[in-house]
């Protein structure tokens, strides 16, 4: 095994590797946090020697933790998908509910991973909680994608800021999550979600409210 | 300095040197997280002995993590008061709005001292995130209480439910909270806040809605 590879240059086995390395360290740092979790943790979690480790992650811990906030992303996004690149009627924001409940009712109660590193990273390494924070900003960019759509539409008031209320409506999920964690249930998040579509309803046109 | 005294017998001055530590210790850990602060930054911090550092905490940091997270509740209920204790008025609603962004927006953009608590407990010490997500439900607690009120009264639909509504309003301000940090900025509060309201609003019956 040699460390003269970057990361950038790794074969496909090697990509594969890296993908397997970053899915199983990624289930650590959610159950134990970045702070909680060592490196020597993750070979052992991992079977992987020193040198593989630094083969895959020469930035060493900060690129591992980077690497586990994109795979968290991506699979958070794609848990939402078709709803998340739709969001513009009233029946996609419900389908995306569903989905997303959905999908945190399959996991263990751990709040949101890409929210909780922002939290944890901010205070030692805020180069790095930037860097994931810009996840979080991608995923609420769809859902403010979707309400422009429906303000463009009509579906929302002329007055209805489309961008603040995303941004609303992307609180309610990370502060479900957060409560999740903290209550070990499903229940805040559906109840957040639940109010946070309430919200939406109400910058709905008046003719057009149930 | 004698360690022979548990930290439930301080004389006076005792506990006043006690709570100062302990408001230091608050916001180091508020900028660098439990696992980004060590005893010895807590001595350099307070300039504290280890001998006195143990006399006060024989429990070490765990028992000062949770004397951290009950001065930060009383900070922020207190913050909210007087309208914490009421909560059963449209009024007292966005009495408590303005409170809380004021009280945020005063400070530097570091989330919820308490939720981050949890967040970065749970996989180390989940007793003692227990213990730290008990303060988050007192505080929901007030929120619950208030909007029972306006339920008996009226103010609320019959089949709306308040404590679900004072889930998702908590959600909103711990979400709120979250993206502040993330962002760098009071906009998602005041965004998660106003989207919190709307939901509320729209649980109120139809004849006394706007």
């Amino acid at each position: 095994m040699t460390t003269a590879f970057p990361a950038t240059r790794l074969t496909g086995k090697g990509v594969a590797t890296r993908t397997r390395i970053v899915a199983a360290a990624a289930d650590l740092v959610l159950a134990r946090g970045v702070g909680g979790t060592s490196l020597d943790d993750v070979r052992a979690g991992t079977l992987t020697s020193k040198s593989q480790l630094f083969h895959y992650f020469p930035g060493g811990k900060r690129e591992l933790v980077l690497a586990i906030a994109a795979l968290q992303t991506e699979r958070v996004l794609q848990a939402q998908r078709p709803y998340l690149d739709g969001l513009d009627t009233w029946e996609s924001w419900d389908g995306w509910r569903t989905a997303l409940l959905a999908h945190y009712a399959a996991q263990p109660h751990w709040g949101c991973p890409i929210g909780t590193l922002v939290s944890e990273l901010t205070g030692t390494d805020a180069a790095a909680a930037e860097e994931v924070a810009a996840h979080l900003d991608r995923w609420r960019a769809y859902l403010s994608a979707g309400l422009r759509r429906m303000s463009e539409r009509g579906l929302l008031r002329p007055d209805a800021e489309p961008d603040r209320l995303a941004l609303a409506v992307f609180a309610s999920v990370q502060g479900g999550l957060l409560l999740n964690q903290a209550t070990r249930s499903n229940e805040p998040l559906a109840a957040a979600l639940d109010g946070a579509l309430a919200a939406l309803h109400a910058a709905a046109p008046a003719d057009s409210r149930e």
